[in-house]
C-alpha cells in the first residue's frame, strides 16, 4: 500500500510498504479514505524537530473499518469512523474525566502513520466514532477536519471557557485557530478577536465567527487587545502557535482571573513563574482530547450546523503529499488534505 | 506610633514613625489591633528578595476604624474590620469576576505597611469588610489569619477545584499550606494528602483535615502521590512554597485533566512550555483574591465552625518584632502573631 514517508528535513516521499495488520485484539485496520498534513508535521519537515530515520506520517484520518480484533464489539467492518490522533481506551479515570488525549493506555497515531491507504487504530472501542449514515464530501472533509484540528480548536475553546458574554482572543491563524473562531461561537462568545495579519485568513476567520481583527503581533498586539476590551484585556484567549511570542501574547492579552487554552505543540517555551504568578490567569492546554468532543462534533457535521471542512485549501492525491508539504510550509496552503 | 521596619536583611527594628493620615477621600485609617508576619516577609528577611531601603513591614491585619475619608461610606469609625494584603475597588471588572487582588486600582497594603498601630487602607469601602458583634481572642487570631494566610489557601484549594471525591495533594506546610488543607476540608475534599516532614505540622495537618502524610519530595514525593492514587495522582495539588522545585512537584503531583492551585510567590521558577503542555493539568496561581471569600471565612470564624487561628504558634508584642522573624526563619515557629 502506499504510506507518506519523511526521511530528513523537507524529503518526504510516497512509498510503497505492507498493508498494517492486527496486532492486538483491540485493534481494528481502517481503509482511510482521506487524511491530511498537520501544521505539527512542519516541525519535522522544517528541522525544528528532529526527524527519527525514515518516518511513517500523518495522525488524522476518516476511513471504512476494513478488519477488526477478536475483542473488538463497538465497531464493525464496513463502519465509516472517525479517531482523534491519540488512541485512547475511553475507560481510565482520565478518559472518564474528559482528558483521552493523555489516556494511561494512551497510543499516539502519529507513530503509527495515517497518510495511507490503510491504518491500524489501536483500541478501536475507546478511539473510533462511528458516523451515522454516509457523509457527503462536503461532510466529509469537515470529519477529516475533526480529527485533529477542529477538536483541537474546540479544546481550546473550551478551556479558554469561551462562552456567551466573553471576548475571546485568538492567536494563531492557521487551521487550528480559525476553528478555534469556529468553536467560540458555537459556544456562544460575544466578541472574538482574530489576531491575523494573511486577508484570506481573515476573511475565513470572520467565516467562522470572528467579529475584530487585530494585526499587530507582541506588545503592540496586547495593547490593542486591550483598547479593545476597556483596558481588561480578553476574558478567553486561545493560543495555538507554540512559540515563546505566541504564549506571551496569550497570556498577556487575557485579563486577570481569564482562561488561556492553549493548544499549539510548545516549542522553546520557557514561562517565568513570577510573571506567570501576577498574570493570575488560568492555562490549561497540551495535546487536545478530541475524543471527548467528536459525538458532538459529528452530529453537528451530519446535520450541517457547521462546516469546518473549509479549512482546506488545498486537496491533492497522496502521490502528491510532498507538494502538499512545501505548500503548507511556504504558507501557500493552510491545510492540505490528502486523497486515497 | 510604633511601625516595624526593615533596614537590610535580618535587620528588623520597631520605630517611632508618624500616624498616617487620609489621603484619598476613600480611604480609613485603622487602629492595627493584631498583625503577623508573613512566609512572604522572609523573603528580605533572608536576603533573597531586595530590601529597598529602609521598609515598612507588613500587609495582614485586623483593626478598629479610626477614621474615614469624605467618600466612605459603607465602614463607620468604631468598625472591627477585615481586610486583604491588597486593597481593591470591588467594582471593576476584575473585581466582580472576583480577582480583587489584581483590581484595576489595586493597591497593595505592603507598601503600607501593617505591623503598625494604625495603617491607612485605602479604597476602603472595597477593601474592608466589617465584623458582626466583638471577637473572641481565639476568633481574632482567625479573623488575622483570614486576612491572608487563610484567605490564601482558600484561593489555593478553589483554584485547585478541590471538591467532593476529590483527592486534594498539598506541597508546603507553613501556614498557607496548612490552611489549604482546612480549606480543602471544607470544600468537601475525599482525601487531603499533606507533604510534610515536621512531626508538628503534620499534627496540625492532621487537625485541619489531611489524611494522608508524604514525606518524600520531589520525584519520590511524585512517586508516593501516584502510588496512593492508583498511579493517576491527585486530582487537585496546592502550591504553597514558590520554589522550581514545590512547582515541579505540585504539577508532576497533578493527574492530566486535574488543578494546581499555586500561592507561593515564585522565585526562579521556570516552567518548560513542553513539560507543562504534556502535563495537560490546569495552572491558577498568583496573589490571592482574599476579598472574595472574606465574608464567608468571617461568618464560618464567627460562629466558630473553623479554627485557622490555630497557625499561630507564637504571639509576640509588636516590639519583639526581631524575635518574631528570628524565630520563623530559623523555623522555631510557623506564624507569629504580633499584639499592639
Amino acid at each position: 500500500m502506499r504510506a507518506v514517508v519523511m526521511h530528513a528535513p523537507r524529503d518526504v516521499r510516497v512509498e510503497n510498504v505492507d498493508k498494517p495488520v492486527i496486532v492486538e485484539p483491540t485493534d481494528a485496520i481502517i481503509r482511510v479514505t482521506a487524511a491530511c498534513i498537520c501544521g505539527s508535521d512542519l516541525w519535522p519537515y522544517r528541522g525544528i524537530e528532529e526527524v527519527n530515520g525514515p518516518a511513517r506520517m500523518g495522525h488524522e484520518y476518516i476511513g471504512v473499518v476494513d478488519e477488526i480484533g477478536a475483542d473488538v464489539r463497538d465497531v464493525a467492518v464496513g463502519d465509516y469512523v472517525v479517531g482523534s490522533f491519540v488512541a485512547s481506551d475511553n475507560t481510565c479515570e482520565i478518559c472518564e474525566a474528559g482528558f483521552q488525549s493523555r489516556c494511561r493506555d494512551q497510543v499516539m497515531l502519529g507513530s503509527i502513520g495515517t497518510q495511507a491507504d490503510y491504518a491500524r487504530i489501536p483500541l478501536a472501542d475507546g478511539t473510533l466514532v462511528k458516523v451515522p449514515g454516509e457523509p457527503t464530501e462536503a461532510q466529509a472533509r469537515s470529519l477529516l477536519a475533526a480529527s485533529d484540528v477542529l477538536g483541537t480548536g474546540w479544546f481550546a475553546a473550551v478551556a479558554a471557557e469561551a462562552g456567551p458574554g466573553k471576548t475571546v482572543a485568538v492567536v494563531g491563524d492557521g487551521a487550528v485557530g480559525l476553528l478555534g473562531i469556529l468553536a467560540a461561537k458555537r459556544l456562544g462568545a460575544e466578541r472574538i478577536i482574530a489576531m491575523s495579519r494573511h486577508a484570506d485568513r481573515q476573511a475565513l476567520a470572520r467565516a467562522f465567527g470572528a467579529t475584530d481583527i487585530v494585526e499587530e503581533r507582541g506588545e503592540a498586539g496586547i495593547a490593542q487587545i486591550k483598547e479593545l476590551t476597556g483596558g481588561y484585556g480578553a476574558h478567553s484567549t486561545i493560543e495555538a502557535v507554540g512559540t515563546q511570542e505566541s504564549m506571551l501574547q496569550a497570556i498577556g492579552a487575557t485579563r486577570p482571573g481569564g482562561h488561556v487554552g492553549y493548544v499549539g505543540v510548545s516549542h522553546g517555551v520557557e514561562l517565568n513563574g513570577l510573571d506567570l504568578f501576577f498574570a493570575t490567569v488560568s492555562l490549561l492546554g497540551g495535546p487536545a482530547p478530541v475524543r471527548r468532543f467528536l459525538p458532538e462534533l459529528i452530529d453537528l457535521i451530519m446535520t450541517d450546523q457547521i462546516d469546518p471542512g473549509q479549512v482546506f485549501d488545498l486537496t491533492l492525491p497522496i502521490e502528491d503529499a510532498a507538494e502538499g508539504y512545501r505548500a503548507m510550509d511556504e504558507r501557500r496552503a493552510t491545510k492540505v488534505l490528502l486523497t486515497l
